[in-house]
């Protein structure tokens, strides 16, 4: 059954054609309003050749799962109160879903990347946000109230760093991308306006001190979620992805060290790179795209 | 079907029979060898009038689930290396199988105690040690090495306690029934040698200083605890019990109240109090016995 994915981005838009076999197709376009969505996916399918029994469009915010209604999205803020599978569906003429777009991307990590094989495995985007997803048996655990993932919120560093979502501490305070520069000027770096990750790694490189003090502190906490999320959950696999996970040696593999170091009774599962890079998103709709109702009818 | 229960506890042993209707019997006998426990067994069953179908017996240690043998049990040495089970069931002629005993707890108050009616519940007790269990569809989730739902060893103080884990600023430092008495002693409070949890309470009852900024920090950390539990599993409820949740209005309400009052984008489910009290493991192996294989075969 051929199934399309579609990752729709705050600039770029992914589309992913599959089948039961593997890729078919993809492509990336300019991301715009929902109905040049719908004619850059027509085209697509058209220079393909095909056409799917469903898709699937991932949604960057909040996501009603019951009725695929974006509650909110920071950076395509004209999906907010609309359900944009149902608009792309009626002109595509294609049944279709919305899902989370970290949801599709740790599914896919899961079931075709780094987690390839393994039934039970914690997925770590560590980008501008942290986001977390365990997933068992194929499926993303949502929790009770759709909340449940949230490494990027636990208290994992003793400082008293204000967080984006309030509370002070947080794990994402010390590696979320941008807040990764602002603890690099913290120590005292020369940290420009904008500055990212990749700047802070490039200056430890340099051998600046305050970037590698920044990168140790970033180290810790996430060796501290590590041991958390085993403590817990105990996870049989973590795969671990995101722009901040480019430089691992920097900043994965001296986590993972860490963690080893202070484990105790834990049992720290196999800790991977994820493998899908940029296309994860893209993967996992078109993977969630097999779930949609009125194609599984279609046989 | 008629199933038997058996908490098999340091110095007390519980028997409870139950139907499918619910509670038959119960008794308390003294906790003996593995011979005098059968002894007890048949002699409970004798005064009941009954004849289980099968039984499971409680190890408050480890266990391998997959053959039954104890790894360690610290207050039941005899039991260490041997299949508990299997030598109660040749002396019975019952089948049976053994389960940990905080799995049996929580299962029992997850099903048929506070948490009655959730699918979704995460248990803690709240004693010497510190347990947790997330049972989700009556079934508890033991993660991938069956060392799932240690909430006792996140840490979640600032302090530099050493754990017997190990580990520093662990929540059983702040919170485990006799480390609560060290915690007094370290604010300068005059814990007698053996104080316990009940010792602390009652001297903060009585306006000691020390006491109470103990079981202050106790509370923030059980309440740090719970926000990350939200954080990371989005439970549908919280059960709370075990010896220090007996003076709830010392410890578990004021950390339900501070985890209320420093959540964010939490979603903070129901947290109850634990309602069997000490049956709840009895109850919960009488549980366990109804998945006995052997059993189900017998109708």
């Amino acid at each position: 059954m051929t199934r399309l994915g579609i990752d729709y981005g705050g600039t770029k838009t992914k589309l992913m054609l599959v089948s039961d076999e593997g890729e078919i197709a993809r492509d990336t376009v300019s991301t715009g309003g929902l109905r040049a969505l719908g004619e850059s996916v027509g085209n697509f399918l058209e220079r393909a050749g095909a056409t799917p029994a469903s898709f699937a469009l991932t949604v960057a915010g909040t996501l009603d799962p019951a009725t695929g209604v974006v509650g909110h999205s920071a950076n395509l803020p004209w999906l907010n109160g609309t359900a944009p599978a149902e608009v792309l569906s009626s002109s595509l003429g294609v049944p279709g879903v919305a899902v989370q777009d970290g949801e599709a991307a740790a599914l896919a990590e899961a079931r075709f990347g780094a987690g390839r094989g393994g039934d039970d495995v914690f997925v770590i985007a560590l980008g501008t946000g942290i986001a977390g997803a365990h997933v068992v048996g194929g499926r993303v655990r949502r929790g009770a109230h759709g909340a449940a993932g949230e490494i990027g919120h636990m208290r994992t560093t003793q400082s008293e760093v204000v967080c984006s979502c309030g509370q002070r501490g947080c794990l994402e305070t010390a590696i979320g991308g941008s807040q990764l520069a602002d603890r690099w000027r913290d120590h005292g770096g020369a940290a420009g306006t904008g500055a990212s990750a990749q700047d802070v790694v490039a200056a430890a490189r340099a051998g600046d001190g305050a970037a590698v003090a920044a990168l140790d502190d970033a180290a810790q906490a996430l060796a501290r979620a590590l041991l958390d999320v085993c403590a817990l959950i105990d996870p049989g696999l973590v795969v671990i992805g995101g722009g901040v996970a480019r430089s691992p040696e920097w900043t994965v593999q001296p986590a993972v060290a860490a963690a080893g170091a202070a484990a105790t009774f834990h049992r720290l599962p196999p800790i991977e790179l994820a493998t899908l890079g940029v296309w994860a998103g893209a993967r996992g709709a078109a993977e969630a795209a097999a779930g949609v109702p009125s194609a599984v009818s279609r046989g």
